[in-house]
């Protein structure tokens, strides 16, 4: 398959398994697929762009918990003929640049390219931040502006080339796994990645936690619209809730990390989902599914 | 998604990320796509069908190394109106019956029925069996006849019912997980599974050992052809090389697990690959990639 970027010592290949070396803590798992057409428009975006979203996608899963990534396998459907090699770039990149080792891979034919990409991650036993845990009080804040990656998906459409900074942010999205990892050592009580938006996911936060939000803030990535920061997906941007936002920013600062952006607080209420005072509806990209 | 057959207390799933209790030993991975059509006839088959075979296919890769397995999680891409629940039923039953659990999965549209399976497993730290470790003068076994799911498959496009013995075997193979472990604790040197057939497999395994076999007994399994034992895949037995065989046998017995069959034997000489003195090719089946 030739999916191989792997360091070497960490895991056994060529078998029928891979081996990877043993836990120190909890394993985590997850799967995303990804299919060319759906996922991503194929007349603007190269197959390489989809095999980096697939895989950042399924990275984004594990900063999400607080994890590090300890390995990725990757199932690809596609048509005969398939630039394969263009597609394993794509995963080859977002692997490494999120330290990942791709360590196994199957192929098939199918009628459409369709990425299935498996990642397993790491993090200290009991330690995994979940969506359940935002408490009445509790402030809530988001690694970044958001917004970027629908404002790159519009200006693609209306014509702009793939390296413009908006369309980059579209096609080689970028997993906070640092970030999650420092959020889950600050000891913040709950944490989700922004895939589906945040009018979804913030929703979705709550719902775990069963509490609601008062929205102050929704920080609007530059050249973005508000809309597209509310209601947009695949910024991969983490949402954060914490009694200790002083702690979060302070270990964020420590490590170099951008500054995170206070967006509300939780409220006891669940049903109290609101945007400075007025309701905050679910809206954000829904799939087929 | 409603992929999950979890035992209690293991897993914490509906996060981001599905968490897996801590690894006493090293971690294993393995991913397998099936596609409906492609790896199974969908005139012939159902999708419950695909779904368990996807799954044993994916627990053969750890049965083959000795591992048990851990956890499971499952992308599927398939057309809108797809009987999901029919698909969800066969992957429920094979991750069941050995005894694994399903703790992740993800939805996509495409216009054929893919389904990706990525298994995680767990063995004692450094006892995983690989491939590579046939030495001269070792015995080759396997856990059972062969050609069953082959004869089956024969069988079916001839008019049998599904629940004819034979099409069972290819339509609900048995991933041998106990086999594996066994054949693990008796310190086999080499194993891999049956999946191409003996005819591509045993080569496979010699080629990454560096040395050629003298086979002298194609087992065939009752209601099977020479060919289809020697070149039908999908049984899922496993091949085992062991230079003591008397423990392998007594380990299966105390187990209660069938006796494994001698085939042959280790030769030194690579490029010797023989069946009682004449040439044995490769043969098998060969899919697309």
């Amino acid at each position: 398959v030739g999916l191989e970027t792997i360091p070497p010592g960490e895991v056994h290949l060529g078998d029928d398994a891979a081996v990877l070396g043993s836990f120190d803590g909890a394993a985590l798992i997850s799967v995303d697929v990804a299919v060319y057409g759906v996922h991503l428009d194929a007349d603007l975006f190269s197959l390489e762009d989809l095999g980096f979203k697939a895989v950042a996608s399924a990275l984004s899963d594990l900063a999400a918990m607080g994890a590090r990534p300890r390995g990725a396998v990757v199932a690809v459907s596609s048509p005969p003929g398939t630039d394969l090699e263009a597609l394993h770039h794509g995963i080859a990149d977002a692997a490494s640049s999120s330290s990942c080792a791709v360590v196994g891979g199957d192929l098939a034919t199918s009628r459409d390219v369709s990425v299935a990409v498996t990642v397993v991650g790491e993090c200290p036993e009991g330690s995994a931040v979940l969506r359940s845990g935002a408490r009445a009080g509790d402030e809530i804040l988001v690694t970044g502006p958001l917004g970027r990656s629908a404002a790159g998906l519009r200006l693609r459409r209306a014509g702009a080339g793939p390296d413009d900074q908006l369309v980059v942010a579209h096609r080689r999205p970028v997993a906070r796994i640092d970030e999650g990892v420092a959020a889950r050592e600050a000891g913040v009580h709950a944490m989700m990645d922004v895939s589906d938006g945040l009018g979804l996911d913030l929703h979705r936060l709550c719902d775990a936690s069963g509490v609601g939000f008062e929205l102050v803030h929704v920080p609007i990535a530059e050249g973005a619209t508000f809309d597209e920061a509310a209601g947009g997906g695949e910024d991969y941007e983490l949402l954060m809730v914490t009694d200790d936002a002083k702690r979060l920013r302070s270990v964020f600062e420590e490590r170099q990390l951008r500054a995170p952006i206070t967006i509300g607080r939780v409220h006891a209420d669940g049903a109290v989902r609101t945007w400075n005072g007025a309701s905050f509806e679910r809206r954000g990209w829904q799939h087929q599914f």
